[in-house]
């Protein structure tokens, strides 16, 4: 303990005495195109510092790097002569963010095309210049490496730590990574959280956050915001000067995720990472890295879109064997219950013990959806509309009490309600070439789940799902952890890999938001982790919304925002007051703009009866590609893109707007030249509106060139879609 | 929130203006032999209160019942501006433990024997009274029945919650248990822990307590008193009137364990249970009930040491096949290593990732005791004397770094390390009649156990192991949580049960201390949960420790106490300044007095090879029995125990003292009658001494029938055995 406080006595000491600090050393980094450069900087006292400019502009100032750790000494029990009990695991930290010494520097350059096994493109190209420092903190033999990979598209730097020092294990109080913006940028931004991120988004400038933390503030099953100053990551940042600035990180392995602490005064961030249930940050054991964390740059909304920058962070695939990793577009017996015209239970009862509940003499509800009659119905429409699969939620016992009752034993996820036949449905569907997607909510119990894991898993294979929906609603078990510290990161990446070893692929809800990890692991199809669909029919969200999510959410990987409702009016069918607060032709648009594999039809076969010629677009439209073009672009306004669909190589343009109309000519400069294309254009009727008037739309039929442009307007809270067939 | 500080009000109102508390109800309720009575009362106030007392003389004064219950209604987040989050989960709480009306009385009798598969006797009478209270409080639908059970040898109590109340999913803040005895008892009692147990007994009145709260206090990997009233259970007490009187309890599932609090001026104990890393003691959903809370009252230590209440209050046996069960006497390659001889790691880098370590290019430390050469001579000698079982620990890669780091994927249970032949070694040790013993160390990293445990337990089916020692040394992952909370009683049921699917038997070290729950699951042969034989590799134990656990630790099931050290002087082969602090006599009395149907001889081949005239006893004792008789005890000083074996029918005697020499002249009464034995005694020689002389032991042999008697001399720090054979 001595030690301890002599060495703290003396850094104060020594840093207050000291006149300015000055820079020791100095190395900067080019981008492969010259446009970016990086400088890495060791100050007087030690403390290393970055800054990154673009076009000579400065992007980042100086911004500070490092941690501060957890002592290896624990400090004296807490006082418990009173028969209380301290909660945390006091102990003295100290700094690792001084008195750096630089023992070493490395640079190299690389460059690569890859290809995923399902994206927005078909082959990537991953090229940068790389510094990598070596530190040592002074008098001590504690070691940190900070590896900088700068792009075009922006930068990525991680700290490494390499074994054969004096850190072996050692546990993280924060990280104290800054992002001190040049000047104070507008933000697109949804309130720190370390467990949802199932929030609407704010936008303005960074000095404004503070006092609008709670404007958008909303109830959620297990929520937990930490600091009026925290934000969320991929924060989505825009410039005077015109730049876009993404902050993410890429690559969350085994570490808590990281929200953004924000000083309003200096228009800087700092990493605020997610907490254990004592507090603590993140365990490491040497030899480690941490994520990547990101700082994408852009001179467009477009170019920012179209940045790949997290993806190339990720290490390439780790599977041998993706042959079984498909995309899947698909229907579900999901928004009837969502919406609240059916039940995922099958009785009332308010409790039951899986173990020992009979259900075959309970009394059922009459509303349980998943129900052999209503999934046959699904079923025979999927199957007519030629999709590939079908998710059916509520068909495994426990759903009469498992939200919000801290309950450990809530699911089994393989005994199924005695109304659903598990074995003659999935037989059904097959002969009927669908595949039915396994449905696993822990409730968050998440202990529970891994002790099934295998059970279901084997299951799925025994049954031929070779697709799970995984959900996280509500407070985790082990209680006092959270949906995004380590302890659950850990989890999310189990259950993925376990399901790689399956031959399954996860669609996880709830799960900590994706870091580009789909790359190394492209059984990891989707993710909710934003506020998706499901919040039309909880009050509605606001139209600008998914003119956001691709620069923010979808940055990290695709979502399972499951578009296609087609009743907006959900009073109509169901007695909910939520309006859906979009046009169809927005909900077609959907399909282009919100990027996923993994694309559902979420509306139920009656209301896509009534509009055939509209759903005709969600038959038709591709779910993988071969190449993407961001045609305009700009976040809460409008998002237009073109996409070439892998195999086929036909084209699809979508788009939607915010509350506001909009018109915009679009160049047909996408389709290969020389050809003749029908493009069917499913657009928003003239009287359109998203409150008023949502099912409005028109379909037109127009030959186009690659010379010529095609006239879109979008009605408020409108979107369109075209599918463009070569004429022959 | 009104609503709940508007009840608050009015009882603390009601309380203080009411006038002394009158009984409003009561009943009573006697043993089968009448010699005990309970008395349940509710008073003017709607609480609930027991007493008992034992031929008219009172044990138990007026003593309160009920809980503390956490409120469905979670508080205001707490003020998240200054970045700082609040680790506990902040909610109003209310009282359960007054307001109770009366709604009904159940009464019944039970007389019962029953065949443990294993025990002191082959079968158990479970003979009691028994009072069911329903109670509902007052303005609610909240129930809960309190059932007492009262024997001819105690009382036991357990809260049951009906479900069809208000009451479905709950949380308990604390049980308000209360044990009011009626003097100031002398007790024999450890601090209270949430983590350990492995601490030496004090004696002193409970008044006493919290003075001499830090005598025996001892470092532990994990440990976290929590006041200095605080004791664990199963607490022995001795009255001034001659009762010797038990407080624990039984049936622990699913619940934290309890602790005590002690009120010194009012001698009074109340329940504390063990909290979770939030600061709750209990989730509940109904109907449930709590574990027994038993109360056992005997007229002698004797009587105490032959009680089965806690036993009787556990269910009856839930394996349909228990002939996989059966007791197991064992070597170990294990105490060279505990004593510093050896190293259960097979090289000796500061840190691995046991994925990526690649073992077979490690340097060995050349200390590596689970190797090939030594786990052979181990078979070899354990199978020349007729052992059943070898432990073999530190066979799995892993143990570099494998404690105290918070080390997540610690082990993986399965691979061995390149100089443990797992494959020769079980042929080898089969062929000669030895089962190899698996051992788990999990470093309590208990997620990482959970995901490895089928695959653990299908190896050991594989090679045919059909028994674990596991251990849990270190804090808990999950980070907050401790060794006798609910997470975690949970998970040792978890891991006995998985074990008996496939036919495993458990022996857990560090878990939770045993409540009987071998007569449901026997195949849990045997527990740590108290400073065991290592200790004395460790500074030490003092002599009477072992004249203690029969009448607490034993209470609740068997211990793997790991008895035979022949070698005392441990800096004589190992460098180690410990001593065992009991002489070679005192080891052989154990194998009687720490009953355990799972019996080690703990030293070494090359130990026992010095003092084989002593070590045949150790070969010739039985390890399950027909018929137990205790002679002679009392805590603290010496118990003496004979034991008839089951299957042969021989006849045992042992006994041990503590730093005081004794004598004693035992009646062989218990020997059939007219038939003649030889009885082979071996006892300590004349100058043994436990510090000075230890290794100084006499092998008589005597002629002795049912109407003789035997005197029997134990040196300080001393103990003898007799084995008894019929002539014929």
């Amino acid at each position: 303990m001595n030690r301890y406080i002599l060495l703290s006595s003396l850094l104060v000491c020594a840093l207050s005495c000291a006149p300015k600090a000055t820079i020791v050393e100095q190395y900067s980094l080019k981008s492969p195109d010259s446009t970016l450069e990086m400088n890495f900087k060791l100050d007087s006292r030690g403390v290393a510092l970055y800054s990154l400019s673009a076009d000579g502009t400065p992007i980042l100032n100086d911004s500070r790097l490092g941690f501060e750790l957890r002592g290896t000494v624990k400090a004296e029990q807490l006082d418990y002569k009173d028969g209380t009990v301290s909660k945390s695991d006091v102990r003295p930290c100290y700094d690792f963010d001084r008195d750096f010494i630089l023992t070493g520097v490395d640079t190299c350059s690389f460059d690569e095309v890859w290809n995923p096994v399902w994206g927005e493109e078909a082959s990537i190209r991953n090229h940068y210049n790389e510094l990598l420092v070596h530190l040592q903190q002074k008098g001590t033999s504690r070691l940190m490496d900070i590896r900088f990979r700068l792009f075009d598209d922006g930068l990525g730097l991680r700290y490494e730590f390499p074994a054969g020092g004096d850190l072996v294990y050692f546990v993280i109080k924060e990280e104290l990574t800054e992002f001190a913006l040049a000047s104070d940028y507008t933000a697109w931004w949804i309130p720190g959280d370390f467990d949802t991120q199932e929030y609407e988004y704010e936008v303005c400038r960074l000095s404004e956050i503070e006092k609008n933390f709670h404007n958008n503030m909303r109830g959620n099953s297990s929520q937990t915001p930490f600091s009026t100053s925290g934000v969320q990551t991929s924060l989505q940042l825009k410039g005077d000067e015109g730049y876009y600035v993404n902050i993410h990180e890429a690559a969350l392995l085994d570490y808590p995720c990281m929200h953004l602490l924000v000083d309003g005064k200096k228009h800087s961030l700092r990493a605020f990472l997610t907490p254990d249930a004592q507090g603590w940050k993140g365990y490491m054991q040497t030899p480690c890295t941490t994520p990547w964390r990101t700082v994408q740059v852009a001179r467009s909304a477009e170019e920012q879109l179209a940045s790949r920058l997290v993806l190339n962070l990720n290490e390439p695939c780790a599977l041998e064997d993706v042959s079984w990793i498909h995309p899947v577009k698909y229907m579900g017996v999901w928004w009837e219950m969502i919406a609240g015209a059916g039940s995922w239970a099958y009785t009332d009862v308010p409790s039951v013990k899986i173990d020992n509940f009979d259900y075959s003499k309970a009394t059922p509800n009459g509303r349980h959806s998943a129900n052999n009659g209503n999934v046959r119905k699904y079923i025979d429409f999927a199957a007519e509309h030629g999709f590939d699969a079908l998710l059916v939620e509520g068909w495994n016992t426990g759903w009469e009490d498992w939200a919000n009752c801290s309950k450990d034993y809530v699911f089994d996820f393989v005994t199924p309600y005695p109304d659903f036949d598990i074995d003659a449905l999935n037989d059904y569907a097959h002969s009927k070439g669908i595949t039915l997607v396994m449905h696993h909510e822990t409730s968050s119990s998440v202990r529970n789940y891994e002790r099934h894991l295998e059970q279901a898993y084997s299951l799925m294979n025994r049954y031929g799902y070779d697709a799970v929906k995984s959900g996280y609603v509500g407070d985790i078990l082990p209680r006092g952890e959270h949906h995004y510290g380590q302890w659950m990161v850990n989890h999310y990446m189990y259950a993925v890999t376990e399901a790689a070893r399956h031959h399954i692929m996860v669609n996880a809800h709830e799960a900590v938001r994706p870091t580009g990890l789909c790359r190394t692991y492209p059984n990891l199809i989707g993710n909710e982790s934003a506020m998706g669909t499901e919040y039309q029919a909880f009050g509605g969200i606001q139209p600008k919304h998914t003119t956001i999510l691709p620069f923010t959410r979808l940055n990290g990987g695709p979502m399972d925002y499951t578009p296609g409702i087609f009743e907006q009016n959900l009073k109509e069918w169901c007695g909910n007051d939520s309006h859906v607060n979009t046009t169809i032709a927005n909900q077609l648009g959907l399909y282009l703009t919100m990027y996923s594999p993994l694309q559902m039809a979420a509306d139920t076969p009656e209301h896509y009866s009534k509009f055939m010629d509209a759903f005709q677009f969600i038959k038709d439209v591709a779910v993988d590609w071969q190449e993407s073009r961001y045609l305009c672009a700009e976040p809460g306004d409008y998002i237009i893109v073109a996409r070439k669909a892998k195999g086929s190589g036909q084209w699809f343009c979508g788009g939607v707007t915010d509350e506001n109309a909009r018109e915009f000519t679009l160049k047909m400069d996408f389709l290969p030249e020389g050809h003749q294309f029908k493009a069917r254009i499913y657009a928003d009727a003239e009287d359109a509106h998203y409150l008023t008037n949502p099912q409005a739309y028109v379909i037109t039929e127009q030959t186009v060139s690659s010379t010529d442009s095609i006239n879109v307007k979008m009605a408020p809270g409108g979107g369109f879609a075209i599918s463009f067939e070569e004429c022959r």
